[in-house]
């Protein structure tokens, strides 16, 4: 069976096609729009070793979504969209209303729109990606693989806010936690690379970050809560800190709630600290030139993860491997370095050759006096979209 | 040099009053208005092995503090109302317009007025008892002992929250953190009672709750923040949670910002999730009469406990003593043992019988395999207090 997994974000849709049965899974091709609604937006397409680019100034996610449509015939990997059995498209929050994969009707869409303000670098861009298909491909299935549903698992004391009780359930107020395809993903291949993996954190590092406890294969624990703007710092979002700053903004700056939406959304975390960059990589930079701020920046997040783990391994009394993926999990060395430094009475000790080497991913950077297994996986949240999609259309 | 410390607070006013000098610090008696605004209130004075008690139903701030002015001539240690050196007030939150013990003026006054919205039950008795003094005993300096000055030590990556940075430095919006004289207290006791006193957690736990990472007699870090309604969920304070809640239930609920602050420091915790009782110790009793909703709540603030002290272990890579004070800290052995069930991976291990029994305190309770002291110390926030505004007035 084909079936098209679709990440549509703000500034990129990211596509791949498979081919799914029950004993196999094969990619077939991939490809993105890029930059979206920049003048160097970029239609790149990557099937049998080959990559097709094609640059498309201001392309909007509408004209993105057509490329996308006309070109998986045109390029292939098909030969009639009639071969698309399903596109399961990743949507984020859809908050207690839906928690599990779901076709797309109007009960999904009215979920995501429900919490469109606090969610909107994900759910508005999602909502328009659906508008689209089921205008120009109305007869191919939308399923919603949702990023909240790994974490169903958690248990209901982890889940609660200390906020009068009928109130969040009239509104849906609890714990939901994100990049639950990433988190899954990781917990089944990690138990594929060893057997110490009953009790694990992953620390999904990117532009969007989150750390993840996972028992036995279940979501434990999850940094990030009822917006994605929460748990640790982002590269515009500001993770956690007290509540009451809010009201206390509110009632100094005079700001609206839409306005300080806006502010925990594009102008906090790695950028708001800084006041430079949304890329550690760029803080790295300047800080190594003695940038000051930058350096602040990169320890906020560093002593943020440090906190996760150590609280993670207090909730499942040990650990038996620590996980870095994402963007920054899978490539920054200097920041898994200095997340693990000093972490030996708690079992953690990386081998920084290993840590630092070229060698393909995935890897275990723990040297051997570590109890604990420390590994870089590079996630793959398309094939579990494509999975969670076929598992749907066959039950 | 006689000095009376002072705890005024919203429901009752805490006094003692110590003779100081350089080498000795001597309790002359002490004594509270309990139950302020009720018809219950009450004043008591315990002075020399006796205990006075009067009745005084619906008494005031002003009513209360100018009956322990005549009082402590009355009754005792004072002959005179000039032996009074000084009285030494607990302030909690004067944000970062004062961090350090202060002579109670305009200036500290001001910055006290600036955070009351957010630290109304704390802030705003503070501010009446200040005025009260003021008028009727003109003669005396009032010296503020603050909450946050302990935390002072706290690194810049440990308080500066993921937000606009420029933000947060013009309105002093940073991880303060508060019980600090009652974490310094116990920083100073553990070391005295054992020499496992170089990484040490502090947990008070009480109607308010914080709980501190203690490296070397310095605060290193702190759950509570920018106001004392932030952290581990307290009787009626919600702790931490996802801060785009507010804007949410904003959007859904029109709420003024007003209306949220309620919300936040009346209504959430213990209270907001059981919807019974602000009072552990009855939901404690409702949980074993089988009520699910009590339960949950013993079981979230245990779980958040449990975070905090794994964190904290990461912190400081290690941990040589755990320490338990505050009200549920010294007198609830079912919530102790819950907090270090399952812990003995990361090190510690209670002994039950240890825990429930009634040795006089301090005691230790952990038992002989656990790698990490536990302690059960009753705290002393009023001889901070006299001492603060003692080292204060020699400098």
């Amino acid at each position: 069976m084909k079936i098209m997994a679709l990440n549509s974000g703000g500034s990129s849709i990211k596509y791949e096609l498979y081919e799914i049965e029950k004993e196999q899974e094969i990619s077939l091709g991939r490809g993105a729009i890029k930059q979206l609604y920049r003048d160097d937006s970029l239609w790149e397409h990557k099937i049998n070793g080959k990559i097709f680019q094609t640059s498309m100034p201001q392309c909007s996610h509408e004209q993105g979504l057509k490329t996308i449509i006309n070109n998986i015939v045109e390029y292939g990997p098909l030969n009639d969209l009639k071969e698309l059995k399903a596109i399961g498209i990743k949507c984020i929050n859809g908050g207690n209303r839906v928690n599990s994969t779901s076709l797309i009707d109007f009960q999904v869409i009215s979920a995501l729109q429900e919490l469109e303000s606090v969610t909107p670098v994900h759910n508005s861009p999602t909502l328009l990606t659906i508008d689209i298909f089921q205008r120009f491909l109305p007869q191919v299935p939308l399923v919603g693989v949702f990023e909240t549903t790994f974490h169903q698992s958690i248990p209901l004391a982890h889940y609660t806010y200390g906020l009068p009780f009928e109130l969040c359930q009239k509104h849906g107020i609890f714990k939901f936690g994100f990049h639950g395809n990433s988190h899954r993903y990781i917990s089944e291949k990690i138990s594929q690379l060893t057997t110490a993996s009953s009790r694990v954190i992953s620390c999904h590092l990117g532009s969007g970050s989150s750390i993840c406890a996972i028992q036995d294969g279940k979501s434990l624990d999850i940094s990030s809560g009822f917006t994605p703007q929460s748990g640790i710092i982002m590269s515009s979002r500001p993770g956690d800190f007290d509540p009451q700053v809010i009201t206390y903004l509110q009632e100094k700056e005079k700001m609206s709630y839409s306005a300080i939406n806006e502010l925990l959304v594009k102008k906090s975390g790695l950028l708001g600290i800084s006041g430079q960059s949304t890329e550690i990589w760029e803080l790295e930079k300047a800080a190594k030139e003695g940038n000051e701020r930058a350096l602040l920046t990169i320890e906020v997040f560093v002593y943020q993860v440090k906190k996760y783990i150590g609280s993670f391994i207090a909730l499942m009394n040990g650990l038996d491997a620590l996980v870095f993926t994402g963007g920054i999990g899978e490539n920054d060395s200097f920041v898994r370095e200095k997340i693990c430094h000093n972490l030996d009475q708690v079992g953690i000790v990386i081998d920084s050759q290993k840590n630092r080497s070229n060698d393909p991913l995935p890897k275990s950077i723990h040297n051997n006096t570590s109890q604990v297994e420390v590994w870089v996986i590079p996630t793959n949240e398309e094939l579990m979209i494509a999975r969670e999609t076929y598992a749907y259309l066959q039950a």
